[in-house]
């Protein structure tokens, strides 16, 4: 497949550019019979879209998605699911400075490099827009996993900013539901960090500049057994999934780096017999071991870097070749993390979605 | 596909575990004409065969590999490339321990879940022992590389141990050449830290015990515009072959997590124009700009846990879920680092070769 | 993937039923910097459209279709291209007697055993209007294709009518352009014939009754070496690609089944050097030898079956198990083989698309 | 995937020339607990290796199949198995003279076309001889599904050889148990017919030619739903399958090209009620309808071409586009059908294992 689709059995194609008439995609594989929400699958696009408070880009978009196929009477139909999202407040004019200049730690120069031509209006293919369609098909994935038990617990996924820049929260990355991380427009479930987060974003939206941190994803309730041997492990899917997205520089999987300090007697994790379900006394394995879930709490932690669009004055070159200066215009987000908790909860919803079906081949 | 396939242009596919009659696997989509130094292979080989040095387990293959199609004269004929590694030293009675009983964070217990059956003899498929395979499959991406552009220099990807423990390397992450990172059992560049480095491996060894710590791979050489928008950024699939591996947990891209704490005016990389090539004066975008290679080192760093197997008595259960104690027995590694360089450098050097081919779609 | 998409490097992601609000698809893969002329894929749908002559359903779609991405000041950028089409003239209340009984020989009964749920308006995802999308990515590959070889001649696909029931040419299949196939309603290029075919049709309709036949493809100016060895042989895509349209009951490929009938001194094409190219003095392997392309022409026969609503009582159950009988209503073709002409042209298109793109990785 | 793996959830990967040391391949997505009967295995490549009868070449192959990996005490692990043929009885020297030239009807010319190097002995890649590896993996795909359902009837699949040249047997297409077909060496369930067949191969072989044919597959006991819409209908997968089997010129389903002369009045198959599961009253539809197993039998005729390698000198050119003679030497069949039966079987298998797995994600 040329990159454009994500998954193997619950797969999504996304297309469409910043500015171009409108984003979509196409989830396949979404199994017949899931009663589907629609209000809330606009309500996850409502947390990414932009304009949604004061830390993020003034560029205000509804984005409204469209279902064009797939359901029938309110439930799946086990056919593909098509979906549009238009681009409604686009200003192309606002990015004629991009056509000749290439933006510093933007993919302007690396697009022109592949391809020989590029679509400069916002960003084209490469803005972070592209990310609403994850987000529409992230959230299928949800109603689907929520539905996979009719008589157990459904996995659930949540994430929240634990860090931004040097600002983190005191305590280790746990599951915290929805009603808690949206409390702060931060999306920081510890209320005075997410004050001091805020005030920082602010501080640095108004220089000028931009910051980064990271965002903890939890997978609670994925039952043992998913993931597979060797090159599609669980997190090795997980690990795809979560560095497709933009900005990302680091990942951690349970005790990520520290566990690396540790000595092999320290780190491992007990098993122990609960109540009938076999379970580990701690969690360095962050919920996977032998790239297969063990059934306790599937732990990120992803780092995102500051957003590249700052207002300074920065060295760069024309396609040509010639030094020149840029200054960022248009309309960004001084800090990307707020927006990127759907995001990355989107991503981990569709390979915990595929890997989910994938477990049905198993066994006999 | 089920899991034990990797790439899309150049992959591999494996099988074969740990105490089974062989390991293999099939390279398909070498392009034809490249020529083949079998001997080179087998020395990659080497480079990760247990029993190689002090440093490692004991187990003692030979690790001979057998090449079955796919070479014709010394060249690649273009058709799949199929090969074979024996199991000699495979002792299946040392492990008759792990039938009943689950190993604390190996993959007994999950295997177990998924499958409903384990080869339990020395991890079965889930042993570190699969990995030769991809170094067979490493070896042969690479030589494709250095034939790639008969005219330029071939992209080189070398990798070595960063840090052991808390023992680390003084400088930053570069590029070093194979003699350098072979000079030492323990294959860090530095000598001093090579030293240390040594010293702690084989205390803990006597101890019982095992560490982990962090290897560096470097990339040089990779022309700007390989990877693809969106979910085959360079880097995503390169996360996804880093994280394939035994024991990861974290990785870092260029700045990593220290990159998340820098502001945008400190963190993006300015361009400039250097003999009528485009290059950044820093690199912490390590070398991938949109998910799209810029022409600079690719720089990633793995951290790896430390090994399961311990000779502790830890507590565990059995199959059953009663409670239970199990101590390491088996050969096992006390530090799995000196021989993950070869396998890192494999698993780059395969989605590198992916990406050569799939870049040769991007324009008309 | 789960079934809605076609290709490897060039690809085809579809969705949409029938009488939703859209029917649509992703291409991507599409090389950047192929020049698009809109107009020419809108033509190609015209053909495919129903409503364009007495011959074919009175359902009359406009069949306009949007281009959502991927291009940018009229060429391809390299990402990809979203796309839809309105179901304008949907009548679902046409089809309410669909929900409870299976029509005869459609996929009522299928789609509920496999899903247990069923768009049952004109057919849903089953409805041969799903193929509007190929139409139009068959109609990119060909602009693709056409500009493939700056300097060289451009492969062509064309097919045509060449038998309605019993009523088939006197000639063998051949390369037709465009003009002299669509010269005629019934799209058959000798006009005796067509006119014949076309006496029987309306018959045939009048009678409330429904007839198939067959279409011949060629594709002209492909050069040798497309296709790969043993599964995916040139024509073992293109026989997916053409049974994977509705209604389909036998393929040829050169001599076909007639074929089957010589002696191994009677079938063999014979070489010859002709202006320093190799050709065939025949062509009894029709194009393609070992699964690649030898240079000669690709030439391909699809039989069709007799549409399956047909206006006559028939015996059929409904969905709980008891007898019944359905009568064919809503607006069908009596038959189907004028509109599969472009329909069989998009899915050979697709093929050499996507074979195209996997020849560059053949060779160093 | 580059061309040597077939399949989606229960995928094939093969490897392997002719005259190199062994052929072989890797199954994965085999679900765990399928018990495995070794001898079986070798039977279904007994019934396809050369030298079995008068009528096959006079190469005189064992081919031992040695299985590598992912048993467990005779049963399937869910991990891949791997597999590896010797060539034993190779003669490369017996090939020499077709360095140089082109042998009519044959790959050489295309596969120097596509790779610019060929292994020229005996075929290579693109001899029959990798066949072999489909019948090991098509022998597994049908031991799983003969354990599918515990309670309910097996999936199985039977081909024979209904024509040869012009004789054919006189009854319709049905199901025959191998005890019947294999009762004769030519494979061809009506003794009458095949006493003809056997002495027109005898006849042609002894006249230095070859005749070709049509084999009648019928998969009987394959449940409703197997299947998907659009792309991946059952049939165009089992078209994929049986077209990528060498000298293959035509496929029919169900009625086939006969189909193609009747009115839909005629070819529908009405729906009745039996016994509370629902069926037709006949079954032009071939066993499939929509894409999708409708619980008839799936039944297909496969047309193969007279075998191209004949003892008369033959028109050809060499390498350098000079004109030259060609007259066959090596051993080879005179007609390919009755070893062609094992094969055609192996992908009806592999395709209904593949579907098999694949429904299983149809529902929530």
């Amino acid at each position: 497949m040329p990159g454009s689709t994500f998954g193997q059995r619950f797969t999504l194609t996304t297309f469409g550019e910043s500015h171009g008439p409108a984003l979509g995609g196409v989830v396949d594989g979404m199994p017949a019979g899931v009663a589907i929400d629609l209000e809330r699958i606009q309500h996850e696009l409502d947390r990414r879209r932009p304009g949604q408070s004061k830390l993020t880009t003034a560029r205000n978009e509804s984005d409204r998605v469209s279902l064009l196929s797939g359901l029938f009477e309110g439930r799946t139909t086990g056919t593909p699911i098509g979906f549009t999202i238009p681009n409604a407040d686009a200003k192309p004019g606002d990015y004629s400075h991009n056509e000749a200049h290439y933006r510093p730690s933007h993919a302007d120069y690396t697009y022109d490099a592949k391809f020989g031509v590029r679509d400069h209006r916002g960003g084209g293919r490469a803005s972070a827009r592209e990310t609403a369609a994850r987000v529409v098909a992230g959230a299928l994935a949800r109603q689907f996993l929520e539905q996979l038990y009719p008589q157990g617990p459904a996995p659930q996924v949540s994430a929240y900013v634990e860090r931004v820049q040097d600002i983190a929260m005191p305590s280790p990355p746990a599951f915290y539901d929805r009603s808690t991380v949206d409390a702060t427009d931060v999306r920081c479930p510890d209320p005075a960090t997410a004050r001091r987060m805020e005030e920082r974003i602010l501080a640095v939206k108004k220089a000028g500049d931009t910051i980064g941190g990271s965002v903890v994803v939890v997978a609670q309730g994925v039952p043992p057994g998913w993931g597979e041997p060797v090159f599609d492990k669980l997190h090795a899917d997980l690990a795809k999934a979560l560095w497709s997205l933009p900005a990302v520089k680091g990942l951690e999987l349970g005790s990520g780096f520290s566990g690396t300090l540790m000595r092999g007697s320290e780190h491992n994790d007990a098993f122990t017999s609960a109540s009938g379900s076999i379970r580990t006394t701690s969690n360095h394995s962050g919920g996977i071991q032998g790239g297969i879930s063990n059934g306790e709490d599937i732990t990120l932690r992803v780092g995102f870097k500051p957003v590249a669009t700052i207002l300074a004055e920065q060295q760069t070159v024309t396609r040509d070749g010639s030094a020149s200066t840029i200054a960022g215009r248009g309309r960004h987000d001084p800090c990307v993390l707020p927006r990127a908790v759907p995001m990355v909860e989107a991503m981990v919803l569709l390979v915990l979605a595929d890997h989910a079906l994938r477990q049905r081949s198993a066994r006999l």
